[in-house]
């Protein structure tokens, strides 16, 4: 291997491969679950170790962040160059719940390697992809000779994300001045797999409601009365059922207004990965596709919104028959959204379309939760041709695709508060497992991310000078 | 009063009336509850008690007939004339569970006397309506000087009916001859009002089913998978938005082959009733009125069949929001039917349309509960006049209208096994508050039911002969 910056860069990720895989570990055993009280404290531990380890990598600035719920932490390390840009990082270093009856083969806090593969809870959701971060960063350093990035580099990793980042908003907005940058990082998505390299351009957003429908004021007689008063349960299933129309279309009137359409561009990119929909409908453990017409499934999953029915409950649900006519029913509804829609708006033309589907002597109310906004980077954004030129170096020259996250998480949050484009890099796969028992990171793609990202920082501050 | 055979009938209930109450009360007094286990000895009780008192009363026969589950009393007093057609009257002696913090102003299982009243569960459904005939017996053999009624009289009074019969039919069959009768009279149905006497003619059968619909093979990701894979929350609600048309005529095909329709004379006979609709609303504690385009709400409930989902339920139902696409959901359905309809073609007519609702990707099974058949009493049956004549009778000569009932029962059974007509003889109003707390029976309207039947043995001898 040639002295080229890139040779530099692996040899220093080798040199440093089995201290840093020591230290994930170390992080790794401190079970950081937001959604349980019981790990209160090691969330807390969990994000001083993260501060620490920030300081000791260098970063001269490394703050836990408290919150009205679990800790952040938030780092720093100028650049010194005045004409710089600023990019954020983010990610999380909370984790899901585990526990090894749940059908480990290890315990999920003692992270075991077989085959080339760390075994944790949050291996690669997301303490794996944020802990790349430091070793890209001292190799960007080697191999350039810099005492700082080549950025000023801010680093915000959150302590909540796996209870859906209840305060992040507000936490962003309180701290915008700290946080202020160019251009934001996500570093909590996947790509393809791990012979197929892709950049995450977007995630959609989602707005998600309850609506009660209430009938008679107590469960009535079938035969008594029924056929000639209004059954809420009869009125739910009518507005589940009008959601689409025969296109599988959703049907709620403007609910398509000003949706960023695919472009040609767009649909071929999506149409270039190897998808294999009878191994996809496996990962869905579902058997049959049915969705919007005119569209794949890819573009069905990444690129067009969509309304789904959550959970469905009204009148008698146990064992045998019981004759009634219900007193109410439910229904919980989740919209995804995508570039171009705003669930404020959304809301209101859901409201108004419900309160148009319900007949006289039905009430209904409808509650919504907070919504979260689609995230969308624009393909042609010359920072997102710097995480492409990077991951490319990274991965021996191959091309990188570009694929969508169907889910929705709180990106969108940082692109408004902060005005900034976010870039996603995250070289997760499928087969790692998220949420789910045996969680994993392929260590051959966590040291890439490293590589990514050592490459990265030097290619941003060109670009976007 | 002269000394007619109305006023002997009325004279002799006066005189007896107190003990008749009396004993009545003393029934009442055991809580014969068919639904609970723990009360299993107190049914038997029941039947026990009111075997005996029918032997006092003077059946040559009375038997307690074991069943797989709570017992029933036959009666059998013949009349001694070879020419004289028989009647079978159907009662049960079990009631519905209560309880004094269920709302009771007094202990259920206590009758007491307040206003003309007696309060006791099963004051009215059904011991007070089986009871009325031992009075009325004796009355008719007072005022005709008889030592035997005019009519074979038989008594079937089963011991389930507040569990939904399960052993019934198979009662009926296995005792067919001993049952064999020319007509059937059910005590076991209410009138109108108290200042409007009527006549049931009809009670409705049903057919019920659950529905289950299987998506993928655990809830999934709405946000990786919504949109692109059949959800079975959504199909199941398309399935009971389907159900009606925009007519709320259920839209099942062949769901009304055969369906009796309303003369013009029967919807005058409806019509004459004293409807008050916003009063029939508050009896449903409904808010509106809807069903079947051309029919008025007492023929929607008396006359036509019905379709109605009676529990729906699917995904996540907790508080707040998940985000997923669910792995299964359910409906129970129930179809009210009418005279003309056959249970067994509903249920291959509901069972293929469903079948052709469910798109490729959702798997799905249906299960039909036993079903009830609807029983109706021809208007122009020569019986039919004799209970009218009866009534009206004991009524001071007022005029008998009739009604219907929307619910179902087993009548249809006996109707079938026996090959007899089913005429309904109820005195029950709608304020007796069957099934619910504080049950009465109005004192008044007990003794016009037994001097209803003095008068009704003799004339259905002479009419039927």
């Amino acid at each position: 291997m040639s002295d080229t910056p890139d040779s530099v860069v692996r040899t220093y990720i080798e040199r440093h491969r089995a201290a840093f895989l020591d230290d994930l570990a170390a992080w790794l055993r401190i079970p950081s679950v937001s959604a349980l009280p019981e790990h209160r404290d090691d969330v807390r531990r969990s994000a001083e170790w993260l501060a620490a380890k920030l300081a000791r990598t260098g970063f001269p600035v490394a703050e836990i962040w408290p919150t009205a719920g679990a800790p952040a932490v938030f780092a720093e390390w100028p650049s010194g160059d005045p004409d710089a840009p600023t990019v954020l990082v983010y990610g999380h270093h909370d984790v899901q719940p585990a526990a090894r009856e749940d059908g480990w083969h290890s315990d999920p806090f003692e992270p075991e390697i077989r085959d080339g593969r760390m075994y944790a809870r949050g291996a690669a959701d997301d303490k794996g992809q944020v802990f790349f971060h430091t070793l890209g960063l001292r190799a960007h350093l080697a191999a350039t000779g810099r005492t700082a990035p080549a950025v000023n580099l801010k680093l915000l990793v959150e302590g909540e994300e796996e209870s859906g980042s209840p305060h992040f908003r507000a936490l962003v907005e309180e701290r915008a001045d700290r946080l202020a940058a160019d251009a934001v990082v996500v570093s909590d998505t996947g790509m393809w797999s791990e012979s197929t390299p892709t950049v995450c351009t977007g995630m959609r957003g989602v707005a998600d409601c309850e609506i009660t429908f209430r009938g008679p004021d107590q469960d009535i007689h079938s035969g008594s009365f029924g056929g000639a008063v209004p059954n809420p349960a009869t009125v739910a299933a009518r507005v589940v059922a009008a959601l689409h129309d025969a296109d599988e279309r959703v049907a709620v009137p403007g609910f398509y207004d000003g949706v960023t359409p695919l472009t040609d561009d767009e649909r071929e990119l999506f149409a270039e990965l190897p998808f294999d929909e009878e191994a996809w409908l496996r990962t869905a453990r579902s058997h049959g596709t049915l969705g919007e017409a005119g569209y794949s499934t890819l573009e069905r999953v990444w690129a067009r919104p969509t309304a789904e029915v959550n959970g469905i409950g009204g009148g008698y649900q146990g064992p045998g028959g019981k004759t009634i006519v219900p007193a109410s029913a439910m229904v919980k509804l989740s919209f995804r959204l995508v570039d171009g829609q705003d669930p404020e708006k959304i809301e209101r033309a859901v409201t108004d379309w419900v309160a148009g589907q319900v007949p006289a002597g039905i009430r209904h109310e409808i509650v919504f939760g907070a919504p979260t906004r689609p995230c969308l980077t624009p393909l042609d954004h010359p920072a997102l041709q710097s995480v492409v030129r990077s991951m490319s170096r990274a991965f021996d020259g191959r091309t990188i695709r570009f694929t969508r996250e169907g889910g929705s998480g709180p990106a969108a949050d940082l692109r408004d508060v902060l005005g900034a484009p976010v870039l996603f890099l995250g070289i997760s796969v499928p087969s790692d497992g998220w949420h789910s028992p045996d969680e994993k990171v392929e260590l051959e793609l966590l040291l890439k991310g490293a590589e990514t990202t050592a490459h990265l920082w030097g290619d941003m501050a060109e670009t976007m000078r």
